[in-house]
């Protein structure tokens, strides 16, 4: 090789490994899901992701239109034994007490400022609402948004002594990863409040509050004195079983290719994913782990997974089963940063 | 130097150009807003393009809240004589005709079948209403969805014999492109409906569905035959004046650094976006050119600028003069691919 040559030559090694240096070294792929346990679950999220990235297979998918879309409580992160907006909830009561001497007699509020479980239990879907209206409205989105963050914050899960921002499944946290490393934009629908997630998710699970769809109360501009939109007692919307596909609709504009939901409030954003065309992924999280998280489906009050399960069975939809598939739960301590959301 | 120094430095040098050839030459940088006319309104939103993305100042705006707004109708197309949404209704009412035989003697739907102008210059914020509802609901939001692109396909607006989505600003294509290219993030937030601006935003504006914001009619989820959304003839939300923060609060969840409008129907979301600290910028369109476009302000019933003019130059908003500030209106024929959309 003539000198002028071998320099060339070296030069091209040179430049190749100073390019990869700048552009990253193409090595193995490491294992994306290292907290899934291997079997066809996690086998059925890795041929779906390789299938629709693949271009010439018929299950091919176009970059724009690689939606995901993924419910929050019990699939992002736990919701037993109360919903945690719920928690929340019960203690904004506890701190708006003060402006609110008749909560001292009127139930609900009674029963959550004294603890009495039996009470609380006894709470129904109007009794939550009226909760939620009380502590959630009378004020700017901006008061809201600095109320949610000072909870989320401060406020620990009874049963794990951790904040709530860390009882999110690492497995799922690394799912969303995976799916945004191959093109996917990753959404919440989640039938909680659109305002008490926004707050923490971008931090948390790494999706920005404009891709979060979620129940929401109305609110009103006003002007004076600042410009503000203040929060007013009234529902808007539930995002939440019919309301899923609609909200999807309304807020995304376009149909999903992969869902993933725990209960049957998911199930028809499942069937409104599966009804279209091409490659589809529809996923159950099935909470069967009454040791490191908790066991439960069809008689439970919070997530209850009943029909949507015999729906996926029917269909061949994958579920999760929690016990099985995951190899841990949640991540370590500390490791989402609770604590640091400010 | 020594033989082997050379080398080196000879490898040195090819690997920067080759790198460079990969990473792309560092250049001077062409206008990115060839389409302005220099003056203080190019000027401005050069300046706080700038100054939102150079670290250590004071108006630098971290990339995830670089949020872009812009209004539809008058701001990145044209709005004259009538709004192309209700064209797009009017020829609605033509090809829904046969199924709708009391049409020919009920109005609002009578004027437009006779194409009595004086009649539908007449028609109010409630025939047009009727006429939406009427020929907006009643079908899947894909079947709706097909309408539109059948129609953005075929129709041509009369003044210029173009395809509508070809009446777009170029100037403004060109703005979107550059805060996109600065990390920003650009939405569409319009009083038109959502279902007639998603089908065809992406292509011509480089807005995908999920960032456009927009009035909306109910949908309703029916899982048979297919698991569809049928619309229905009942208004959910008008994205308009006090609507418009309502809506951003609601779709996005983050307050804009940068609004763009053109009427009082934008003045609320110029508000909103005024009233939030650090960087800001407020934009309007002010039609002055009736030789290339319209020129229509304070009086005009599509697009009326008046209080919202005021306040602009109140509180030193930017006001483009369209005659002043465009060195050209629309693209050239055929440049936003208006036949191609299918």
């Amino acid at each position: 090789m003539p000198a002028l040559t071998r320099r060339f030559v070296l030069a091209g090694i040179l430049a190749t490994a100073l390019c990869s240096a700048v552009a990253g070294p193409v090595l193995a792929q490491p294992d994306p899901l290292p907290s899934w346990n291997d079997g066809p679950v996690k086998r059925s999220i890795i041929d779906f992701v390789a299938g629709v990235t693949t271009e010439g297979l018929p299950s091919f998918v176009p970059h724009p239109e690689r939606i995901a879309t993924f419910d929050n409580d019990g699939t992002l992160w736990a919701e037993q034994p109360v919903y945690f907006q719920f928690a929340f909830a019960a203690d904004r009561v506890k701190a708006l007490a003060p402006q609110h001497p008749e909560w001292k007699t009127v139930q609900p509020f009674k029963a959550l400022l004294e603890g009495d479980i039996k009470a609380i239990a006894a709470i129904g879907e109007k009794g939550l609402l009226e909760v939620i209206a009380a502590t959630h409205a009378g004020m700017t989105v901006q008061e809201f948004h600095n109320a949610v963050l000072d909870w989320i914050a401060t406020a620990r899960h009874q049963r794990f002594d951790r904040p709530y921002t860390e009882l999110v499944y690492q497995p799922m946290l690394e799912l969303l990863a995976h799916l945004r490393a191959n093109g996917f934009k990753t959404f919440i629908v989640s039938g909680g409040g659109i305002e008490f997630m926004r707050p923490w998710t971008e931090k948390v699970y790494g999706i920005p509050p404009e891709q979060v769809v979620g129940s929401s109360g109305l609110t009103e501009f006003q002007l004076q004195p600042d410009g503000a939109l203040v929060k007013l007692p009234k529902v808007e919307f539930i995002d939440d079983g019919p309301g899923k596909p609609v909200g999807i609709n309304r807020f995304i504009g376009r149909r999903p290719v992969f869902a993933f939901g725990n209960s049957d409030g998911d199930q028809q954003m499942l069937e409104w994913t599966a009804a279209g065309g091409g490659a589809r992924f529809m996923g159950l999280v099935h909470h069967t782990d009454a040791e490191r998280e908790w066991a439960y489906d069809r008689k439970s009050h919070v997530g209850k997974l009943d029909k949507a399960l015999d729906e996926a069975n029917a269909r061949g939809w994958t579920v999760v089963d929690m016990k099985r598939d995951w190899l841990r739960v949640f991540p370590p301590e500390r490791a989402t940063g609770g604590r640091a959301l400010r």
